[in-house]
């Protein structure tokens, strides 16, 4: 959410169109890398340049590029040029924090979503844009920095001769991206799942003032993938109601399924919702349970000692005419008085089941 | 929800279709079962082989294919190969934790739900996922575990000689085992409604710090089963809505009550959950109460007591003259002026209903 | 709510259609009144068997059979077999508890609604589910207990020779027992407005924790009364929206005026929820206010005696060397000084406004 | 609201279209006044009789009557003859606490709203239901009491030769008699505007317990004026839609006008809900930090004195052997040490910023 | 929302149409400039007449009207007259305090927005009314004061020749003026966003009851920024939906891209309202959590003195027959016995955590 606020006024007042870079300024240099595959053969081009970008007219194959970095406004604005995008899409691609979303502009679909990785080493989730240029034997990816979650979609094409992703099309290609972003979030929703399940823990045996911090950090973190998730399940409801000329009714089938998939994603979201508001409540409920041990631990050390006390004082005026003082057994008398009077109270607080 | 965050990862990165077996790891061997039935007569094949389930082109009767167990993957693609189910289904079937849906893949509709038990023995429900695949004259039922709820149906087809279900098609065998399904989770309701009415009156009689850790258990179940039932809800909405050629006008009828049960299940968590929210109400105030109780002892004691000790403070005090030391009724006057200030904040109190 | 749950886990694993009265037991008699009537002629026969109901080919009057009591299976269904009532219909019919909801069976409709009725004398609100079967000339009504609210429409019927009641068909029958049962919303809700208001009055005298459990109480009241009305304004809205042949164009206005009752009784339910939640809060915020008086006399007490304690304390001990002790003025000056410190102390209080 | 529950039970039983005053009880006479104008001229008739309402079958101009008082149910009935009023329509005209509607009855349109007024004297907010009866050239406009809002319209009318108002039919006499009713919703508003702000005021100033009252009083008031102005947004919103033949094209640009008011008003009451919302959690929080204070100063008193009263008590005891009771400096150092303690737990506080 | 409710009460009862300037009295000329261009040249023209606007017909260029100060209502009429504009239109432009809304009327589409501009030196943010009445080849747009965002469309409508800017319609120029418009929520967004951060340190750091009125604050700032930005993403997208014929296909993509900022814009205003809600939460537990420690002070030192100065009060006793009295070890035994207590009630409070 910061990265939203923080830099888009950066635009303010520039001409629609404008490519300004948005996100963590990176010093590494913008890298492409391009693979052509066909049924029979896979080509990988590493550190190509825009231009070698360019498919030839006879081009019958599938290729895929992906673009690692966005700060080079340079690179995406040749590649704008190449495969005929609307400035307004180069505008989007090079300013992350967009909201999840498909356009479907004829010759290409522009997708935005959120690649989600989570981090063992930092214990930390990470957040990238990811912007997909679909043709119709093309797809262009863009990515903010190197890692990423593609890997087995490269797997597949190189090794997977003969199946499925050799004989699809673009919108196949699009699709195995996509899966393997939202299979990332199942992840970071199990990553979730056991910090929910240690605050839930802590909360009930130790809660501190930093558990509610967590908490509430846990509950903005939900928001926060809510926001990443919630507008993706809706541009696919969209794609699914169909349309695109791009998309085969095949394709489509699989699309549900990434649908599918979001919607369990959210399901968990919601659901970690509703355990954070909870153990919310439990910790509020555990503090002000403490507070009334503290309080009962006063009213009864309070409650025995101070009538004895006043006993006490009583014994301890200096009036000439007080009998009981002369009195050999007066003493033991008083002190047996009191030890009644504090057994009293004490068994009238095992009734109020005070202790 | 633990399911569907802890298993799902597993797939990430895996091409579409690829099964993997996601809940509990069972040893058990997977069981076939294999009812044929027409008007006329029945037959029970048991543990048969996958194989043995393709059934003949000129078969005119009804087949219910009951696999119990889906870790076997052989087996389900086996099964997914004779009766023509696309790959992203069979990896649906053996994942358990989806959401419950109707999918219409015209030669059959594929349904996932939830079947839902109540084991008196452990006070525990159990969740299970139940896929099916209603063909034209066939219906395959994926269940995790040999625990089921279909033994009405299958006395209703082995006893029914001339009875409906005998001279109905696959569409109502179907039915019948979605209504055995949801007919199971009113018994489920009323576990939880005897559950939340303990709970009630437990918060009344004797709250305790654990009382609130049930409470927000039983809000968790409630989510739980929203989760549950909702979606298959919405799934009948669309089925009735009809569409479907494999479901006859006949049939829809029942899938309508069936729909309407839902409702009605739906109705009940909700219900629930308004009752839980107000059960917590009442616990929090109980708590709050005590603590007032606590308070006014402790006031009550405190501003009786700490007057008269000042007082006998005064008369313990050295000073040489104090000449009302040396008076012989010096001491019983005080004691009576104690007396007196003593009830009349007893009477204050009264008054201001702390007693 | 009970209803829902208690009763409906019988049926697991029943056919459907299987008939089961769900309901309190009752012992009584089922009674069966049927009332003929046309322009011109009234006739009622009470305590008909069922076979008596069926109506001739060429009955060319209009015919209200009342059927008190559902627990008879047999005769239901007679009546069912009768009238061509689908077994799903006459399931719902004997099973209290369910969902008010219209269905149009072609040959008649269905519509399931709760009868509320007031009874002064308990202070209590019983309810009711009453059935209604709405053919071309004839309506079924079927309720459970022999209490109804028909009185009105049977004295139209007898007196209104000439009158609307007398000349109209099936439809305004139906409507005219729909508004009996609507019209009686009212008493409930007038009932509940004036709990409300005393609750309120309550609140702000004296509030003990037996109110919260009165406001709750009310509240839980006001959930079942929406579940109650809230399906049947549904149900009526898709009815006016139209479609069935049964109802004329005249009829569907008084269905829409029946229609904008039941949104009156779900404004005023609305209303009263929330005055009930705002009669919590006042109700939780006098409890902190109660408490808070009784901390501030605690601390006026103890914060006004425990440095005069102190003093006194101070020319208790029995140092040798305290001059003061000898001085004849050392004890009234101490007193002095005690009693300005108290007024000084009353002063501050008076300041901050806890006096 | 009381008006809705309070009355309405009267109706339980009569049949529909029976004519019953719901309302506060009046003495005063029903006064109709009938204003003809057109565009040449206009006439004003005070005090006329129903039957002088008739309009001749060649009245070429507009006629508005105004009838003050709707509790002479005969006088509504002839109207309802004249005019050929539904009696389901005289019905809800005599029926105060109807939910704002607009009902298309082909030969007329029937509009129900609310007419608030606020009284600068009482400061009190007036609620009247007004019922128009919009027809070919005639507006009959029924109100409960004499005192309206209407005055600016008439003098429009008898102003206006040549303007708008006099060259228009009996769509715009409507919309002008609609929009005096939403303009003055405005007023309200703002009365509301300056009572929030007050309460604002108060709640940062000096909450009383009397505060909490007034804010769930102003709350309630909110939930009237929204049920007010709601229903009549909606029914606003369907004659935009169009489809009456009573409402000219040019007319309904003045309707999406009035429409547009009525959702200011909405977002106004909307924004106050919000503004009430954060007043109690402020008045609440601010009871509690009076709470705070309290007790911080019970605690400063007595942490600081109880120690030092121990210390005074044990040189307050009588054992023979207490060296430092003979010591000449030891009364003077134990008064030190106390009050060395004493300014400890001084600068402890400070510290804790407690002071 | 106080300009809402402060003002508009003002026009209760006067005609529609009738214009009443409703917004901050200024007493500054109302300012007209007119900007003429088209693909070859640019022509501006400052302070003209309103007359001086009138376009002569053969005029083939885009002509940008902008009207500085709402409240000279001559002008606006005459301006009005010229270009053919609703008198309801002209009510509105007038009359701030419009909820943003988009009107197509045939000959102009008539848009009204919210102008929000952040003020450095002051930390404030300024909220003004624009509307533009969008023609075939004019825009006039309509400002309150002379603070304004349009300069960067200016400097593009000067600078750009042969660019984008000068060959489009008014369509275009209508984009960007409201793009202007849009960027600037991302600065107030921005704005919010550090103050919200602050706040949640303030929070953890040193909350005081003013913090409380903060987060009030920020809280109703809020809601005042969504009642801005709400209405005119609604009415974004019935523009975007298209229709009407004033805005080509071409620029329609660009409507959407202001349509995606307003749902950025306000995905950050819920997320501010969560985060707000949270630090809300926090605040009170932390003013709880400081009650919780004042009142373990306070028992701790109770808890530990009062049984210790009980135990010297019984030897302040001043019974003649008290054998410990005269036994020279008494005294250090008692004291040695105090000190034990005093170290196990303290080894007591560490086992609790209370230490």
């Amino acid at each position: 959410m910061q990265e939203l606020t923080k830099h888009s006024s950066m635009k303010a007042g520039l001409p629609p169109g404008t490519m300004i870079h948005v996100g963590e300024k990176r010093t590494e240099t913008v890298r492409i890398s391009l693979i052509k595959y066909n049924r029979e053969q896979v080509e990988l081009l590493e550190d190509v340049s825009p231009d070698e970008c360019r498919l030839e007219a006879d081009f019958n194959g599938m290729a895929w590029i992906n673009i690692t970095g966005i700060h080079d406004l340079k690179i995406v604005e040749t590649l704008g040029n190449i495969f005929d995008i609307h400035p307004l899409v180069l505008e989007d691609i090079v300013h992350a924090g967009q909201r999840p979303k498909v356009e479907d502009h004829d010759r290409h679909l522009f997708i935005v979503l959120k690649m989600l990785m989570y981090e063992r080493d930092q214990e930390q989730v990470l957040a990238e844009q990811v912007s997909l240029i679909v043709g119709k034997n093309y797809v262009l990816s863009f990515q903010e920095t190197s890692a990423d979650v593609f890997d087995p979609v490269r797997k597949r094409i190189f090794d997977g001769k003969g199946r499925k992703m050799r004989n699809s099309g673009s919108d196949y290609l699009a699709y195995s991206l996509m899966d393997s972003i939202v299979d990332q979030y199942f992840t970071i929703l199990e990553y979730y799942g056991e910090k929910v399940e240690a605050l839930q823990e802590e909360v009930l045996a130790s809660p501190t003032p930093a558990t509610l911090g967590t908490i509430q950090g846990a509950k903005r973190d939900m928001i926060f993938l809510r926001r990443s998730v919630w507008p993706f399940r809706e541009a696919l409801a969209t794609m699914e109601r169909g349309g695109s000329s791009l998309i085969t009714q095949e394709v489509l089938l699989y699309i549900r399924d990434v649908y599918d998939h979001t919607i369990q994603v959210i399901d968990g979201i919601e659901a970690f919702r509703d355990m954070l508001a909870g153990t919310l409540d439990i910790y509020l409920s555990s503090v002000s349970n403490k507070m009334n041990e503290v309080m009962k631990v006063l009213t009864i050390i309070a409650t025995i000692f101070i009538p004895l006390t006043f006993i006490a004082g009583i014994y301890g005026m200096n009036f000439e005419a007080m009998p009981e003082l002369k009195w050999w057994w007066g003493y033991p008398a008083v002190m047996l008085v009191m030890l009644g009077l504090g057994l009293a109270m004490l068994i009238m607080f095992k009734r109020k089941h005070w202790l």
